[in-house]
């Protein structure tokens, strides 16, 4: 009874949270399915200065009896099955008062769902994504956890300790709400991670049809990054998949499979945005990317029938300072913009139907540094909502921004529709978002009111005074 | 007991029913929680040839005594609670054998649900959408029934005989299949209803910005729907629409509030596509514009803090023949035969998921009258189907089509882009979803799948070997 938390999955994960943790001072059991594997982790990093700090055992009872109660232990299985087989086995062992927690990537139903059952079981859990892939385990990554608070706090100081810290030096880490708070909020991270990585991948198939080589590209966004403005990981992680060569000289773009897995967070994320009713045409957009990739076979099947008719080609641009390279510069700034906006809108809306009681500045303070979405424009973005809890849309306070770029962001666009067969999904979205966001009238709106009404007799609302109306129309059919 | 059918619920679908099934010879006993709303009914028809046909009852009891056994029973109240509730008050009348149809917008998975739980008491169930309208309830509306075959032998003769007919004679209803087959035709029914019904609201937008009045408009789209290939019923009550004036001669569509309802069938379609992974971004983005247009409030606080720049205002064009029509035309015409692909790959993927049986084909042909999507679209689609039930996607059929009119969709939605600020979703979707759909090589998704494995080891698939392979990234943090 010696270890302050144990680690059960010593995957990639897994295990560069244990060593992360266990750099800074804490003694970390960890358990794998197999032992061997526990064996190999602990024999590869027995010269770490820390490796004392560090100890496998080999069955989940020597596991939890070695952990100082209450004993806490971080789950990072498979989610789904696994997951749930992993609790099971830690229920048994486990007693009254203990903590467990998942940081997997669940549905925050499910972890609201998982909370309830071990709660009334006693026991005590914790729902608490984690982002920043395996080198944020390693080195610092954002946690997002949720649930009740007093969890929370038994945890606090090796999660606050393992975490990335912020410019300010506050760790990426802050309870985010009660239920499944965390999950969502880790859900709806990944939804903007979806769509931006999605614009930069976008913006790469352009700038290939524009006439750039990916050298060419790289560098583009290479200047782009020197701006600041855009600067952030997801950036960074484009132009290393721009410029990745193989052994033979030839890139890796080239050679790999339009088909981009998933798993789950992005699609949920939109279908509860749906459920709803808060529009991110943006985040869903970007499931719909990822699903035509895996339409391939489908898609060679119509290619090889119907050689649609070609557009006509755009001139050669290889010219990263080329005005249409600027014009498609303020078409990415804006539609991450509009991006980043509705994942808060998504997250405020759920916030009022879950009442997860979340601190909306307080959580986007956490991706500032260790996630996925780290980079530069979560920084004006924080100091935003902080100055404003309630402003009416994160576009607003960039409006500076959108009203010099919303022209190039036009151009661009318009370029790519006439001049290209580039299919744009997110950069197509979020401009149709930030219009109709500004009209204060989307006269479609009246027309398809109007339809409604003619057909299904659903009434429609006046402009000029409250209340349902109807009107008199002639027969049609 | 001398009456062939049971009808509850004397709204104006349930009454115009009761009266289209009257006429067609049929003794019709109809039942409503109110008796006045009733005996209201009744005396209004009483002039009506058929009025011998038609009788009400004060109570369930004796409204269930009244019908032939097997009795035969269609709801026709609010979906959701109401019909849940006249289910339970039904079966406590009903005997076994007894049939209860069910005609309200239910999700399918409900329907599966409905049914499984009356056979077990020993009654029969079946889920049958009806598309129409007042008007199509009246003189012959599209069904969509689906569950048990025996079970709609029972009711098929009224069906039939109720139902509108296609131009070669076939009635417009078909058995669609097993559980809740028939409600899951009937929810993407709705879904392209929604896309297709915006379409038009977005086309109404852009000529009204291209500076047309409502009159031109209505000329403008009399002109498309003399074409041919466009005439539909949507398209009749979107210049019915545009057309409508009030008394003083001012348009209603200046009137109206630009809130789009929505009842709940093309959000369940969107979120069970993208469950099962079938790409439908216009279908997605039909329901992105209604919950856009209910964010009035958000939308107008945006609007008064920030006044986006305007885009480069488009020369004025009021002639109906003027290129940039004919090319809004051609964008019509395509983004019309997108959503039907989209709406019938959904229909394809969801059986084979949830095993109806669905004959795709017969279920299209159902759609040539009656219902909202009626037009003539519908009978070209219909042949398609019928002469390759495994067509990869519907737009493989209209290549014609869409060869000739691509370049005149892209520079529509160009010109739309650049010159305008109006919010175009499903135009821009649908663009969006011809393009991926005609590429054998998303070079987006070829990005987006090293990025993932750059931050996440998620592996990636090659174009030139089979199985996964990951690259040796540089570190970046």
């Amino acid at each position: 009874m010696s270890y302050d938390c144990g680690i059960v999955g010593l995957g990639v994960m897994g295990a560069n949270l244990a060593l992360n943790i266990a750099e800074k001072g804490f003694r970390v059991a960890v358990f794998n399915r197999t032992f061997a594997t526990s064996e190999a982790f602990i024999e590869k990093n027995k010269a770490a200065p820390f490796a004392a700090n560090l100890a496998a055992f080999p069955t989940i009872e020597a596991f939890v009896a070695s952990l100082i109660k209450p004993r806490k232990v971080f789950i990072l299985v498979q989610a789904g099955g696994p997951t749930d087989s992993t609790i099971q086995q830690l229920r048994k062992a486990m007693e009254a008062n203990d903590v467990i927690v998942d940081t997997g990537n669940a549905h925050f139903k499910d972890q609201a769902r998982r909370a309830e059952e071990l709660e009334a079981a006693g026991l005590r859990f914790l729902g608490m994504g984690i982002s920043g892939g395996e080198e944020g385990a390693r080195k610092g990554p954002a946690f997002f956890p949720g649930g009740t608070l007093s969890v929370w706090e038994e945890i606090r100081p090796i999660i606050e300790a393992a975490s990335a810290k912020a410019d300010d030096g506050r760790p990426c880490v802050t309870m985010n709400g009660s239920g499944g708070a965390g999950s969502c909020v880790k859900m709806y991270h990944n939804a903007g991670e979806y769509a931006i990585l999605q614009i930069w991948g976008e913006v790469f198939d352009v700038l290939r049809a524009y006439g750039m080589d990916n050298e060419t590209i790289a560098r583009t966004l290479e200047g782009w990054k020197a701006r600041g403005f855009l600067a952030s990981y997801m950036l960074d992680i484009s132009i290393e998949a721009a410029k990745a060569k193989e052994a033979d000289g030839g890139y890796l773009t080239e050679r790999v499979k339009d088909r981009i897995g998933s798993k789950g967070t992005g699609l949920w994320s939109v279908q509860e945005a749906l459920e709803v009713g808060v529009p991110a045409p943006s985040l869903g957009a970007a499931v719909y990317s990822r699903q035509l990739t895996m339409y391939k076979s489908e898609r060679e099947t119509n290619a090889a029938q119907v050689a649609l008719t070609a557009a006509p080609k755009a001139s050669s641009i290889t010219d990263p300072n080329a005005p249409e390279v600027e014009d498609l510069y303020q078409a990415t700034l804006i539609s991450i913009i509009a991006c980043y906006a509705q994942m808060f809108q998504c997250l405020r809306e759920l916030d009022n139907v879950y009442k997860f009681g979340l601190n909306l500045p307080a959580t986007i303070a956490t991706f500032r540094a260790g996630c996925i979405l780290k980079g530069y424009l979560l920084k004006p973005m924080t100091v935003a909502f902080e100055q404003n809890p309630n402003l009416s849309n994160l576009m607003v306070a960039f409006s500076k921004e959108i009203s010099e770029g919303i022209n190039g962001y036009r151009r661009s666009l318009g370029k790519i529709t006439v001049e290209t067969s580039v299919a744009v999904p997110v950069l197509s979205a979020s401009l149709v978002y930030v219009n109709a966001m500004f009209s204060s009238t989307l006269r479609y709106g009246q027309l398809v009111s109007l339809q409604r009404d003619v057909f299904g007799r659903h009434g429609f609302e006046r402009l000029d005074r409250e209340g349902k109306d109807s009107f008199q129309w002639p027969e049609l059919q």
